[in-house]
């Protein structure tokens, strides 16, 4: 949970008049996100999310971010359409931070998703991915293969501090993979992030994707593979291939994977395992003792990794091929 | 900022079919309150305010609270009024701790309150007193004066620790109260703890007062005294006459004060610095580093206490006595 930087509501009253959005009737600091500060606005024209981006989101990325949510709020996806100043800007300043004003979505995410909601979410990613197509920014993904090294870099030999053994099993895998990372797949706008806590139900119904910060250029099966670790592993680790199923067949009726695409799933999940491995450990051994966000435990990463690094055939993810 | 519990979104939506307020749309953690977890709810039906009551809230006491939030809005004071249940119920359980929810009360709390917010203050004050006078359950003020030396009795000798020659200074004041601690005043339902986080405006107008988890029976002046320490003071300790003047003269324009009410202003509100000066001791003490609520420095209490030490007239308040 996290609230880092405290908004004065005569600042904020100010900050509105530079909005058609009415006057402000309340603004509460909500316990969610953990790269940013986020408020929950009722003015008298709705409901809006307020971000102050603080220092962990690049400023020179924020045109991207905005510029992608409202592309897609554009083409019907939903998500959090970002609010125009009356000047046309999507992004101003409040309380000394970049700041900007969003639609507030509704829906809550599940605790713990179901194959409905799997199925939900493999239909949306692929009308995201469809939607995004033609949005005209790009922005790198940093956390991909060419990254991991240089983050793996930044634990300065500790990695081993969040379990033994750990720093072996990363560099054999950064070793595997300078030579076997799958290129020249289809590629577009991806989320790269969609965990549950990003994805919102209203009684079973996708409502819509939240959290764009990490969206970036890259190949759409590596957001799928994303995906596939954050939703179809059971708490004790183990594979639900019901869940993979029903994510994977829906997103296809919606957006067919290609051969390459679909030889690449069992490579592309066992770096997306990799990816989350590497920020959660880099977390860990940087996070004080109090801080105010837990980092999250990297074991998990591990366990679907070893899991991916058996499979052979996207068959084992419940794919008919 | 705070949310102790975390709330399951099956168990929350099942929690709500004891309600008639519709179907879930969304539910957020709220950075506020340092008792209980409050999340912000949208229903089908409007905007409300989850409660989950925590260990410091005595279960016992709930139906004090709630009543007296209920009682208040019936007779059209302005504060979040509890939701029942279908079966006439204020209170349920979730996530297994007492549950309840209230209507959600716009408005924005004053980070830097001006003399014409004292103004309203002190007039919303006085009709809060008026309307529970008829309220018909009964709450002993367990932070008056009778709970201030068990209270510090628990700081077992450490209060040196916040800083040095405090616990002298306490045990002074403990002292003094003893022999002269006003009593036979005019009293009711007071709100007692009517900080600015407590007091909602819009557009500078009082909308009204929420957070009533400290209310109880007592002197009606005992409460106009907290807020004097509360809204009266700058950062720097310099007592403001201006806010002062607006506040008694608002209240007082809606419930006079009589005689012994004001000859007690000055003992009351020197009471209330130390009520203030005590709890924050303890919490200062007795706060892990690192806890997720920091607690508040007391020594702004101890300069309030000097300020009133050192008066004998309600007139340095700003009052025409």
């Amino acid at each position: 949970m996290a609230v880092y930087t405290e908004v004065d509501d005569q600042a904020l009253s100010a900050f509105l008049t530079l909005y058609d959005i009415g006057g402000l009737l309340s603004f509460k600091g909500i316990a969610e996100g953990v790269e940013n500060s986020n408020y929950l606005l009722h003015t008298e024209a709705g409901s809006y999310i307020l971000t102050l981006y603080e220092k962990r989101t690049n400023k020179a990325d924020l045109p991207f971010f905005l510029g992608l949510m409202n592309h897609l709020a554009d083409k019907g996806f939903p998500c959090p359409t970002p609010i125009c100043q009356s000047s046309g800007a999507m992004l101003g300043e409040l309380a000394g931070r970049p700041a900007a004003i969003v639609s507030f979505l509704d829906g809550v995410w599940p605790r713990k998703p179901q194959p409905k909601h799997c199925a939900e979410l493999g239909a949306g990613l692929a009308k995201m991915h469809l939607a995004g197509a033609d949005f005209d920014i790009a922005r790198n993904n940093a956390l991909s293969v060419s990254g991991w090294r240089p983050l793996y870099e930044t634990c300065n030999g500790r990695a081993d501090e969040a379990f033994p053994g750990l720093a072996a099993v990363i560099e054999q895998e950064l070793d595997f993979f300078d030579k076997n990372w799958p290129t020249g797949l289809p590629a577009g706008v991806i989320h790269a992030d969609l965990f549950p806590d990003n994805v919102f139900f209203i009684q079973n119904q996708l409502s819509g994707f939240i959290d764009f910060y990490f969206a970036c250029n890259d190949a759409f099966v590596y957001d799928l593979a994303i995906c596939l670790n954050a939703w179809c592993f059971e708490l004790d680790g183990a594979f639900n291939i019901s869940k993979a199923r029903a994510m994977l067949q829906s997103y296809t009726r919606v957006r067919p994977l290609n051969a390459e695409e679909l030889a690449a799933l069992p490579l592309m999940a066992r770096g997306s395992a990799l990816r989350f491995l590497l920020t959660r450990t880099y977390d860990w051994i940087n996070t004080p003792e109090g801080a105010l966000v837990r980092p999250k435990n990297p074991k998990e990463c591990l366990t679907q990794m070893r899991f991916h690094q058996d499979i052979t055939s996207p068959a084992a993810y419940g794919l008919d091929v």
